[in-house]
């Protein structure tokens, strides 16, 4: 079952950590883009190869580490077909080398639409005699403005596809609280998805967490450690870490006493780490090893923290 | 202007009607699919293509009747990069035929993530000395739960590339009241989302309309009389009729004394009109006829109605 198995890999690699890989052109070396549009064109196409190859430096060098990734899907649909190209290659290529992915979509719709995006990403469509799994994440992310009904068809696909999602509770955002710490009958609406998310995560236990997980960003460690005790079988997952401004000793109270129940994302921090000041030994070449020593130095981080 | 040329095409058609090309393969007429399962095999390209077709026989069988249409992405998207691809085609082909496109994506995120999906469905992507509008729908559904700095980038580009945008305030679901109907201070989420629409429409003004739209469900018409008054320059985008089950009586509280204000949507009551006992003289061969009469019926519903 696919929360077991995210499980079994963070206590593997020591490491409740996930990467996030949102590419920004910016991020990538001069050399890795000049090679892709020597071949393709400043094109879509060029940029989407940009961002493979540097995609896969990056995986190339931590994927041990690490029990997970997190590809954005909007760094790569900025770039239309060619970009959503790229990051079915990602997906593909992180799965052969063992990394649980979760797709940060952050879909949700009506009942039919959302079995839609359901099928198309964490299960499969039928074409005449034929089924395909078209984008086949392991989790995705899901928004929960529509309630149950919007929510229930990726509910149905995870229990046939053994597959998880984790649905937004607080994001990590300045101002996400404009809506969402808004109070209702005394507590604030963060808490009232927090609580269905309890519901609907009851119908699909794996061993200990439910395949229902829920997005808590780290800029709000005070509501984390509240919603920890709200949904004590739901996995966490923090993003917000490092560049957004969460830092290790903010962390601990998203975790529970078995030092489960939560998972930690750092993008930039991480896929640009080359670009900070601490890691410019790397340089543009060694952009990758720069990864691997920020993904070394989260470890650490949290292991100090937790 | 955006909203200008969409308010413009309404009077021109006399028909505040945008219809939804939501394709479903169990839509799609045998004869159809066959030719394209024939040429790309029962594959996720053959599905593609018969969605293409389908849609590009009802697109010109409707095209001069009607101001706009509304692709739900999620229908497409099922049937990852090629499903996109038709995605995109449609997109194309229907601006080219002079209709204004309303992509119907649900998207939202952090600031950041927001900006790529923004550049890449309503806006342009710099690649080098290079700059590309990926997607380039006209306008685009966003879901507001992350609040002010998750929809500001939508903002931004729509005011740089001449654009809009409808926000979820009420959607049309059975169970959207469960989150959006909740009371803060008194007043259900949605009235404040909907204040916020106002503020965030203020800033982007056409000509008598803000180019920030708003979606409410024909399925809540009290709740669209009272959204009506509380944002009276915002243009709603009105989901659920047909199919779902609002019909034209429940419409005229959406509209504005000036006779616009709002466009409806029917997807499934339009493209798959053969299917319905109403239309069924038209049989398979006919179905772009049937969504043509069903156009023209609807025209007639709501011409009743308001």
């Amino acid at each position: 079952m696919m929360i077991d198995k995210l499980i079994d890999k963070i206590k593997k690699t020591q490491a409740p950590i996930v990467v996030g890989l949102d590419p920004m052109l910016s991020y990538i070396p001069d050399y890795i883009k000049d090679s892709a549009y020597k071949e393709y064109g400043e094109t879509l196409e060029g940029a989407a190869e940009a961002v493979w190859e540097y995609n896969k430096g990056i995986i190339d060098a931590i994927y041990e580490l690490i029990p997970a990734v997190k590809p954005q899907i909007a760094m790569y649909e900025q770039f239309g077909i060619p970009g959503l190209f790229a990051f079915k290659r990602t997906v593909d290529y992180c799965k052969k080398k063992g990394l649980v992915v979760i797709g940060d979509i952050k879909r949700g719709d009506i009942g039919s639409t959302s079995t839609a995006y359901a099928n198309g990403h964490i299960g499969r469509v039928e074409v005449g005699r034929n089924s395909y799994a078209p984008f086949d994440e392991d989790f995705i992310t899901v928004n929960p403005y529509l309630g149950s009904d919007g929510i229930a068809p990726f509910i149905d696909v995870c229990k046939k596809e053994n597959k998880g999602i984790f649905i937004l509770v607080k994001t990590s955002n300045p101002s996400s609280g404009e809506f969402q710490d808004r109070l209702i009958e005394g507590r604030p609406l963060y808490e009232h998805v927090a609580e269905k998310v309890n519901d609907w995560g009851s119908r699909l236990m794996g061993d200990s967490y439910s395949h229902v997980g829920a997005v808590v960003g780290a800029t709000y460690p005070e509501m984390g450690r509240e919603l920890r005790k709200l949904m004590p079988k739901t996995y966490i997952l923090v993003p917000g870490y490092g560049a957004q401004g969460g830092c290790g000793k903010d962390l601990a109270g998203f975790f529970n006493e078995d030092g489960l129940g939560a998972i930690v994302n750092s993008s930039r921090g991480i896929i640009a780490a080359y670009k900070q000041e601490a890691y410019s030994k790397y340089g543009d070449a060694g952009y990758a090893d720069a990864s691997r020593a920020a993904v070394l130095a989260m470890k650490e981080d949290l292991k100090q923290a937790l």
